[in-house]
């Protein structure tokens, strides 16, 4: 295994170059740390590319070198210098991106994100779109960034399970689906009471707005049905990923 | 108004002794940051003990004035000093903390948490509870300070509207509230079928566990009833708040 100790070492910039949206995006490459997450990167079968471990992550780095794969020494402050998160695991790796699917692939269940702007709800939206039995993420323009690595954390490996597509705008997405037979359900804080909603068929995507703003004009004129959460308390609003959730579950009942 | 520029102002220093959790619970007072929070805190009816505005917020720190609350002018940087946030919104107030409830006070409906331990979860459980229409948060041992700004930030003002109380261990508080007709709702992974549930009357508490290890023994033995949302795809697990808010919509259906 190699021991690599100069912060200028090309294998290390490379991987440090991926804290940059755009060099992600063109290299379609994501950096994914610590063990847990580069395992479920591995089992869902995506292409790592090369892996930074500190000593502590001593024993993991042997295994990976051992399945084949690429993996380098490093320090605690070269790993600090990759990772984006403060207080890193001890490891982490470049993998092949997850290929986003164009909107005509998209399956029958579908949450869409219209401008969802904190990489905490993005993430959490789509391990719960997993959970909940959702079959796919669609990211509007303005969302953040699907392959950044806070994104990817708060979805703790759905992210590598659950397919994704982009668009750009969304409301031009929502208007094929549904010229495809999906129903388009909006959150919007305007909206009828969710709970009174009637019957929404086996296709349907439910959308989500921005966290401040909620959803833009051209996706409210895009929806067949706008829908609230019943407010009780004096909240006016709920989370955005806890919205998402609330209706997704629900959406799921008897299927 | 007073224009403070000393960093060593026993006024301001005061403010800035509430970024402890120790002096804060002593002193029976929280620190509010931002205009909008300000607003509902006074709203809600807390008083102000006093309040320290930058040049931005200049017409707010009048209005306060005219209201004859106490607030200083300062700087930016001794405004940076005393916030918890790392791009304060230019205003923060002390208040007298809201005061817990005793476990007997509590009304019908509660949200319990068990060593809870992100106060983003925490604020936004107490958020969705807010809406929902539970009516108190009972806060075990273990679980982030109730008091602390992330915890009130994420509550969006429902961290001065709906009522808390402390308990340690929880699973005491919760055998009294059983013995006073309380059914005990735990969320736990190898819990039945949420959805599965049956009747559970007017009286409840929904516990939740902590984000890595779920409930303590203690509570799960105090449990009427263990339960969980089924995972469909890939995902082992909901982050705490999700599942929270949509355990407590479903438990408010039709109510």
């Amino acid at each position: 295994m190699d021991k690599i100790t100069s912060a200028k070492n090309p294998r290390v910039q490379r991987l440090r170059d991926l804290k940059s949206a755009r060099v992600r995006r063109e290299e379609k490459r994501i950096l994914v740390e610590g063990e847990v997450m580069i395992r479920e990167a591995l089992s869902c079968g995506l292409r790592l590319e090369d892996a930074a471990a500190d000593e502590g992550c001593a024993a993991f780095a042997r295994e990976l070198e051992a399945r084949g794969l690429p993996v380098m020494q490093v320090n605690r402050s070269l790993l600090e210098s990759i990772c984006e998160t403060r207080t890193p695991q001890g490891v982490c790796a470049a993998f092949e991106a997850p290929r986003p699917l164009a909107v005509a692939e998209l399956p029958e269940r579908i949450v869409a994100l219209d401008g969802v702007q904190d990489p905490g709800n993005v993430g959490t939206i789509w391990r719960t779109a997993d959970a909940a039995g959702f079959q796919a993420l669609l990211l509007g323009a303005g969302s953040a960034d699907a392959l950044s690595p806070k994104v990817l954390r708060a979805a703790m490996g759905s992210g590598f399970r659950l397919g994704f597509a982009l668009a750009d705008p969304l409301s031009e997405a929502l208007d094929a689906l549904r010229g495809r037979g999906y129903r388009i359900l909006v959150s919007d804080l305007a909206g009828a009471d969710f709970y009174a909603r009637g019957e929404i068929g086996e296709r349907f995507v439910l959308v989500i707005g921005n966290e401040a703003r909620g959803v833009s004009d051209a996706v409210r004129e895009a929806a067949d049905c706008r829908v609230k959460l019943p407010m009780r308390g004096g909240a006016e609003s709920l989370n955005a990923a806890v919205a998402a959730g609330i209706m997704m579950y629900e959406l799921m009942r008897g299927r």
